[in-house]
């Protein structure tokens, strides 16, 4: 694609090559949309892991759940996050640089490895943006997260000229 | 009003036509403002169910409070930041897009019913401002909130030109 | 410096008036960068009362630990956040508005004095940047944060041309 934001290894071809496929784009659970374009930023509903309307995982990070566990919710609802983006932009390559990753864990109040439940979430995003494009990010320890998951993904990406 | 970024129903005549009154502006608790814009996104802080200083609700949604509670004191809330927003814009009118609706609600840990509660911010932006403006949202349930509020809402709004 | 946004009392001279050192910049705890622009939006991770990769308090304020060293907390975790806008930007003066403060505290479920804690955040950017620049906020009580620390701190500046 002549005059695409990322060349050869664009994050389209990176998924293919990393043989993930995006699942369907989420849909909401209420009186929200999944996502906004205001100027060049597009701001996303926060994403939960979730396999259509039905959760992946319940329960807490370190409690009911591993840490393992945690990790791959993150991941997943980052992935749910990404086929959102994909479905108001038509391709991941329309996206520039990532603004902000937002990873809310439910967990107990004495938890402390949050950083590796939120690597699950910002390693899928290096895998397929490239190193370059690792956001930066804001990683809370929260009480309760709908319907009882314990990840949310908040994504707020650049949209490329 | 000629020109204007919406025509007929636009937002201030919708409040009329819903018999919603705005609640005076509110003030800040502390150190801070109630709302800075940048470039086209204006900046609210977070919104709580007051009247003037008064939390109108205190306790934890689904413990000390309903559901029903919840849904009114994020309503409360949200109309707080349309004050901020009218107050810092001199009309909704100047309203673009809705870019984000956090809603963070303080819970026990086994709470679920978040989206039942944001819906009370929701149904109010919808009501107001259109379903083609219905923003996206991030919902959390928190461990306390200022002062034991049960609901406060985040809102970051587009100014249109 | 001819054409900085501000003259004489700029935030670095600021820093000078008030004996105030900026840490070393932080750095990363996992897979994230500490910064970054998109247009005139700075976007910072999450940042924490470390010195170094010290947590410099541990512990939930209000349970163990008062609100004085809450307030510290979040003076120290707003400093790292200045020295990252810094080492991504070469200067303070190149700030802008500061569009968004975030204080998240580590908080028990019955705790109330969010906004003293905050406070620690939010008067230092007063006494750097000037009470025209205070900005709004959003403060929550989390349930846990990154190794156990009682305050994290969200800020997102606005790039002055």
């Amino acid at each position: 694609m002549v005059g695409a934001p990322q060349a050869a290894g664009g994050p389209e071809r990176r998924l293919l090559e990393l043989g993930i496929s995006l699942p369907p784009p989420p849909t909401p659970f209420g009186a929200y949309v999944e996502a906004i374009q205001c100027g060049s930023l597009l701001f996303l509903s926060g994403m939960l892991p979730v396999i259509g309307h039905e959760p992946k995982y319940t329960g807490r990070v370190g409690t009911e759940l591993t840490l393992s566990e945690g990790y791959d919710a993150a991941r997943v609802a980052c992935l749910s996050g990404l086929a959102a983006a994909k479905s108001h932009l038509g391709t991941l390559e329309a996206i520039g640089r990532i603004a902000k990753l937002g990873v809310y864990i439910s967990t107990a109040e004495h938890f402390q490895e949050h950083p590796k439940v939120a690597d699950g979430a910002s390693e899928l995003l290096r895998d397929i943006f490239g190193a370059e494009k690792i956001p930066p990010r804001v990683v809370l320890g929260v009480a309760s997260l709908p319907l009882g998951m314990p990840v949310e993904i908040e994504l707020i990406f650049e949209v490329a000229r």
